[in-house]
C-alpha cells in the first residue's frame, strides 16, 4: 500500500488553499493588529569571511493573531453559555499561556475527502452579493449541479468569490457573503468534519441567530456543539477555475499549546 | 486516480513529526527569545448572554522567530559569498519587511517520498553523543542495514536520538549529535530534495568546516548551493520505534511573506 | 540648593504632555502596526488562597514601534547622505539588535527651560489648515506676541491645535499642519536642545524641500546635521489653555539600547 | 517662581537611576521573555537619493513585558482576596486589553523628596547576603546613621548592593536580598508616596508571610492595601557612590492604558 500512496501523492496536481501572509493584508477588527513580520536579522551582519569562513544568514521575529490569514480555529475558540466541546467549562482551561483543553495542539492533521460547492460559480457571479447568507437550498443546489455528494467525514470548502479580493481591498473583503444559519446547519447534518470558505468567518458577517441572539451562528453551532472546525480566509479560485469539486484535503495545524487556532496552508490534491 | 489517492490517504497511518511549540521549548541563541503566546481575550470578556446570545470566543497573541521549533528553512535564510541561491545578491534582496527573492513563500508544499535512517537505533544507542558527526559510512551503513535506498526527490531524516529530550532539556538537546561534512555530502549526491533531522540543525553544533572556516556546512552548501531545504527540530521517536524507513512525506510550509523559514508540522503517512 | 529644588519640584503645577496609549491610536503608516497591549495574565491566574495566601497578580504583553504615540527621536533614527550625526556612516552602527552609536540610549533627560509658541491660537483658530507649513515668520511673530523668547538650549513646542484629534480622528490628525522648513531654520538658529509638536512629526507631512528633494526637511537637518533631537505627539491643549509659554521641561527617554527613539511622558512645570 | 525653578532644573546634578534595557537583561521568570528589540527598517531600505534627497531612517519594534527592566508597578498589578486598591473587584476591571481601572496611565508623575537608604553600604558589604530580609531596625538604623529622615510624601529607594550585578549575571541578580515584611511595615508607616529598590520586586524572593503564607509581602499589602507604589531594578550605584541621601525624585510612567505597570527612567536631582 505505501508505494503507492507515494506514487500517488508525488504525482499529484496541487492546489494551494492559503492566501499569502502580509503586513496590510485583511483581518477581522478583533483581531488587530494581525500580522507583522520584521526582517531584523540581515545577511552582512554575520559575514565574517576572515574568521568565520563565507556563510552567513539572516533571520526575522513574526508578531502575529492566531486568527490571521488563513486559518483553522480550535474548538476553544468559541464557547455555548461559557461551555466549549464537551461540555467543558471555559474557567477550567483558561490560562495566561493558552487553554489547558481543547488546544490547537489537539486537532489532528486534516487528511480528508475534500469538496468544493462553488455557490458563486454555480450563480454565475464574479462574487455573490455583500453579506448574502448562502441558504441549504444553495448549497443543495449548487451539489445537484456540480454533481457532487457532501459526505459523513469531508472536509466542505465554499466559494462566495471573496478570496480574490484578499491582496488590496480588505473593506470589501471584511463585506462578504456568508454561509447562513440555514447553510450550516446543512452542512453540519451531513457530518462533515470541517467546513471552510474563502471570507473571513464562514459565517456572514453580523447576522444574527434569530434563536438565540448571537452572531456567528457557525461559530456557536459548530466548533462548542458539534466539535466540527472552520477554516477561513481559504483561496480557493483556482480550484474553482479548475472545476475541482471533490479532492484529497489536507491541513496540518500548528501544534501552538492551547492556542485558539493556527494558520495552516491547506492543500486539495488531485 | 483521484478516488484511489483520497482512499489511500484517509485510510493512512499518520505519523506526526511536530515537536508541540511552547513557551521555554529549546532555542538556538541566535533565535532567542524564541516563542511566546499569550491569551488576552478569554471567553468571559466577550459573553453578554441578554444583549448577544450565548455565544464567546477567546484568541490571542503570537510572538515567534521564524526558527523557533520545528521549521523549514527558506533559501533566502544562508548565503555565501553574500550570494543567496541561484546567484542572488543579499544587498538586491533585504527588506524590513523581509526578502523579495527566495522567502519561504516560494517553496511549495513538500509531497515526497521520505525515507528515516535512524543512525541512532542501527548503533544501539538511546542518543548518540553530544556533538557526534554522523559520517558518509554512517548513513550509508545505515542505510544498507535497513534495507532502504535514498533516491533523487527524496525527503531524508535522520535520527540522532535527541528529538526526545525536548520537553525538559535544553541544555543537552543544544548540545546534540549531527550530520557532519561528508554526511550532508552524500545527502547532496542523492540529490534528495530537503533534509531533516531531530535536532536544532542538522548540522553539528560549532563544528567547522575545514575548507572554509564556516559553522554549519549544511547550511552553508545545501541552501545556498545546492537549493536543498533543511527541516529542524523533527520529532522521529514513533517513527522509529515502528521502523517505518520508508513512507509517504508531508509538509507545507506557511507563506509568510518574505520570511526566512516556517514553522511546519510534518508528517509521514504509511 | 537641594531643598529649594525640592521645594520647587514638589509644589509646581504639572502639565502632562503625553497622549494616552492605546491600540488603533494614530500611527505614521511607516511605523504600523503602531501598538499593541495584551493582558494575559490574570488575578484569577494565581489566586490560590489555601496554598498561597490572599495574593494574587496580573500582567501583560507590550507589542509597539518605538516611534507610536509621544516619543522622542534618537540621532541614529536619521540619516543624511547616509551619514548620522557627527558623520557616522550607518554602516558602522546598524545591528539586529539596534544601533551601536548614536541609540536613544545616549540621549539625556532634557531638564530644560520649555518654550510653547501655540502658532494656532495666536492665529486664533482652533487648528491649523491641513499641511499648512509654519513659517519662520509666524514663530517670531507668535513669540513677540507671546512676549517670550526663544534661548539657546531651550526646548521648543510648537502647537498646531491637531493634538486634540488624537483619541478618535486618525485620517485627520496625519493631515497635520505642521513647521515649515523655514520655521525649522528659525528654532535650529536659536539653538534649540530639541523641538516639539502636537503632530505626528514636527514637519509638514509629505512636504519636500526643494533644495534637496527630501521630505521632513526637519528630520534630515536636526537630527544628522544638528544634533537637535524631534519630539512628536505631544499633547499641548492644557498648556496652550492655561497661556503657559515658558516652563520647566522634563522628559526621560528610555534607555532602549540601540533603538531609535523612546516613548517619553514629557512634563511642563510651572 | 517659576524662573527659579527653571533655574534650579536646568543646574542641578543628574543622577539616572534607570538599568539599560537591552535583550538578555535579568527578567523575572514569571514575566518572560521579557524583552526584545529588533532593527528591521535600515537606512539604505529608504535611501533614494535620485527621487528623494539624501534622507534616510531606521526604526525597529519591540516586544516586551511591563514588568522588564526599571518599572513601577501599577495599583492594578496586584490584588488581596481579589480586590485591587480601594476594594476594586478585579473581575470588573480586567479585559484584554487591560484594566478599566487603576491602569498604569492612572499614576501621576511622580516628582518627589527622595531619600536613599543605603543599607548594603551602611553595613559594609558589597551587597547583602542572597535573601537577605532587610529589617525595620536596619532602615531605622541606616536612617540614623545617614542623618535622613523620611517624610510623609518621599519615594524611599533602599540599596541592597545587587544593582551592580543587572548586566551579566541573572542568576545571581535573581537571587537578591530584599525587604523583609518589618521593613515594608516600617516604609508604610511613614507613608511615603512609593518605594523602590535595586533588585527584582524590592521584597526577598520567596520569603512567605507567616501571616498570609503570601510571598511577595510588599506587593500585597503596599500596592492593593495602602496604594504605595512600587520602582524595580533600580541603579542606585552613582548615588549611594556620592554619598547622595536626600534628593528630588522624578519618574513618569508611561500612559499606557490599562497595563498593569510601566517602564520608566527615575532620576535623582541634587
Amino acid at each position: 500500500m505505501t508505494p503507492s500512496l507515494i506514487d500517488l501523492l508525488t504525482a499529484a496536481r496541487v492546489y494551494d488553499l492559503e492566501q499569502p501572509r502580509f503586513a496590510g493584508m485583511p483581518i477581522h477588527p478583533a483581531h488587530r493588529p494581525g500580522y507583522f513580520y520584521a526582517l531584523h536579522r540581515r545577511h552582512r551582519d554575520t559575514y565574517r569571511p576572515a574568521a568565520q569562513g563565507p556563510r552567513s544568514s539572516a533571520s526575522g521575529v513574526l508578531t502575529m493573531m492566531e486568527h490571521s490569514g488563513t486559518h483553522l480555529d480550535a474548538l476553544c475558540h468559541q464557547a455555548k453559555e461559557l461551555k466549549m466541546f464537551g461540555g467543558v467549562e471555559v474557567d477550567s482551561a483558561e490560562t495566561p499561556a493558552g487553554f489547558s483543553k481543547l488546544g490547537i495542539e489537539t486537532v489532528p492533521p486534516l487528511l480528508r475527502r475534500g469538496v468544493l460547492l462553488d455557490v458563486c460559480g454555480w450563480r454565475n457571479e464574479s462574487r455573490l452579493s455583500p453579506r448574502y447568507g448562502i441558504t441549504a437550498d444553495d448549497l443543495a443546489g449548487c451539489a445537484t449541479a456540480q454533481g457532487v455528494e457532501v459526505r459523513s467525514g469531508d472536509v466542505l470548502l465554499v466559494r462566495t468569490g471573496y478570496g480574490a479580493l484578499w491582496s488590496g481591498d480588505e473593506p470589501t473583503y471584511l463585506d462578504a457573503a456568508g454561509v447562513s444559519k440555514a447553510g450550516t446547519l446543512w452542512a453540519a447534518e451531513r457530518m462533515v468534519a470541517a467546513v471552510g470558505a474563502d471570507n473571513m468567518a464562514w459565517d456572514v458577517p453580523d447576522e444574527r441567530d434569530p434563536e438565540t441572539g448571537s452572531t456567528l451562528f457557525a461559530h456557536l453551532y459548530l466548533l462548542p456543539q458539534k466539535g466540527i472546525y472552520i477554516i477561513e480566509n481559504l483561496n480557493l479560485e483556482e480550484l474553482a477555475r479548475d472545476r475541482r469539486w471533490v479532492f484529497a484535503f489536507l491541513a496540518a495545524p500548528l501544534k501552538l499549546e492551547g492556542a485558539t487556532g493556527s494558520p495552516v496552508r491547506p492543500l486539495a490534491l488531485v
